[in-house]
């Protein structure tokens, strides 16, 4: 596993800092996950009391981001920060905002999951249920490996996004054709396919997650760089 | 119009360096405008080449998004800046990651306009046709918000996306009725869809710069705030 050497601090209070930021942002990954986790349960089961529940939540989801990016801006202001405390900083406020967008897209799901949860057809909720468990095992893989600093686990929830992209098109190729043969059902594959287009954003904010992390830990930016030339970079440096 | 003071400094250079992010912000706004706008032609005209192009020219965008990243943290680094030359900076940085983003979604429609290139049904272009235009207003007028630090325009960018999220979800209904009237026509009608969703999510990102710019010029955090509280703390503080 990469280390992460962060500057060291004549003040305890920076070290401190910095570590304050670290927390907020795993506690705010921590309701994310959660959120995320409730909102499909919700689809599946058809529990509208979660699904307001979730929805209900997003606004501590908002608050805690707004909170942690102040933090980050008043750490950026007293202590200066340079070299790799200045991107642990960075790193923090960028993951802060992509967990914020996953909770927006939970929420997305948990409307979602209300309008469909009259009952009825269940086409698509397999690939819902199969995307999904991807997604929340990226996104803890993310939070884990931005508490321990590993690059490795990174690069994996990176590869996994491969994964949800295509199960995602091959599930929408599914449901248009369903459609066709059912157009009765439209408008209720039509709200599985904004749950699973929400399923693949989320995927995505897992992947800018880990791309921070490899910014973090090595220096690199690897943003908008395939996920073999993320290996290859990370292999010739590591 | 509000004016900004950014803090005297010593060094010409740190005021060039400032400068210098805001030309690089405005130069990566007006090629992501651009962008969109030829997309939009794209789908219209039925020009297979230009969304083509587009979609080429997303790697210019992405390319601009990290140099201009870097550019933030280097001036971070070396200046360590306080008060409003922080938030410049910090705002500078997110509003360069919604362009991106609109890039982003720019070619996602690009590659809509080639799937609808064939030609047939046009039905739904008229709806891309007035969000589309509501939405390059938001972006041109976003843009020149940020270039005066002008709190009242950023408002009234703020104040467009409701109508465009209300819009958008009246030609969702719209196409969905059609889709349900002629089911042959639902894998065109998706595409129009998609490129719907997409001009909705670039209006989303250009409040998103709307509220860094109020940040930046008032020092007041308006996200998840709604527009008529926005307007109000404006107000007061104005």
């Amino acid at each position: 596993m990469d280390k992460l050497q962060l500057d060291q601090h004549i003040s305890k209070q920076f070290n401190a800092d910095l570590e304050g930021l670290k927390t907020q942002l795993l506690e705010m990954g921590g309701l994310v996950e959660q959120q995320v986790s409730d909102a499909l349960k919700a689809i599946e089961s058809g529990d509208s009391s979660l699904a307001d529940r979730v929805i209900v939540n997003e606004s501590e989801v908002d608050s805690r981001e707004v909170s942690l990016d102040e933090d980050c801006t008043l750490v950026l202001a007293r202590r200066q920060p340079a070299a790799s405390d200045l991107r642990m900083v960075l790193a923090v406020a960028k993951a802060n905002r992509d967990l914020e967008r996953m909770g927006d897209e939970a929420q997305k799901i948990a409307k979602m999951a209300l309008a469909l949860s009259e009952g009825g057809d269940t086409k698509g909720y397999s690939e819902v249920r199969h995307i999904g468990s991807i997604v929340k095992v990226m996104i803890g893989q993310a939070l884990d490996a931005f508490a321990r600093y590993d690059v490795q686990t990174a690069l994996e929830v990176a590869q996994q996004d491969k994964n949800v992209d295509r199960e995602y098109k091959s599930a929408l190729r599914e449901l248009m054709t369903y459609m066709m043969e059912d157009p009765r059902s439209i408008s209720k594959v039509m709200n599985v396919m904004w749950a699973l287009r929400s399923l693949e954003r989320i995927g995505d904010h897992a992947q800018n997650i880990a791309e921070h992390i490899i910014y973090l830990v090595r220096g690199l930016d690897v943003r908008h760089t395939s996920v073999s030339e993320m290996e290859r970079q990370l292999n010739k440096d590591g």
